[in-house]
């Protein structure tokens, strides 16, 4: 899967920025150049709702929509920005 | 409050690396230039509960003995790493 692709088709640029670091609100994070480990874990567990803290609801509606592979996939691509 | 100095002395370093950009394991996020309103509502929700996700249990004990004061200390420094 095309992590680049997938980050911009599935939504993800509109709150956090097509460069993935600069996010619409201050209370959303910037993402380029995190730990893919991290950054995977952190989108997982918001899909299962492991972690539901602060803005994550409107983020929710967003993974779910998304695979584990495609995921894994942006998780990826952010990692290498 | 000098969040530099906090930042080492609290013990965030120990598993952030020294520089916020260099965590000793791959779950762990990096932290440097992130948005300090993030960051500050992440390490305030670690420190309450409502995020208790992945390896968070491990970074309780910590920001549980550092002051909301400090804490913004602290999300300042890093959003200016």
């Amino acid at each position: 899967a095309d992590g680049a692709a997938l980050y911009t088709a599935k939504g993800c640029s509109a709150c956090h920025g097509a460069d993935a670091k600069t996010p619409i609100m201050p209370a959303y994070p910037k993402l380029a150049g995190q730990n893919a480990q991290y950054a995977l874990n952190q989108m997982k567990d918001i899909k299962s709702g492991a972690r539901n803290n602060g803005q994550t609801a409107a983020m929710k509606g967003i993974v779910m929509g998304i695979s584990d592979e495609e995921l894994q996939a942006i998780a990826e691509w952010l990692a290498a920005q």
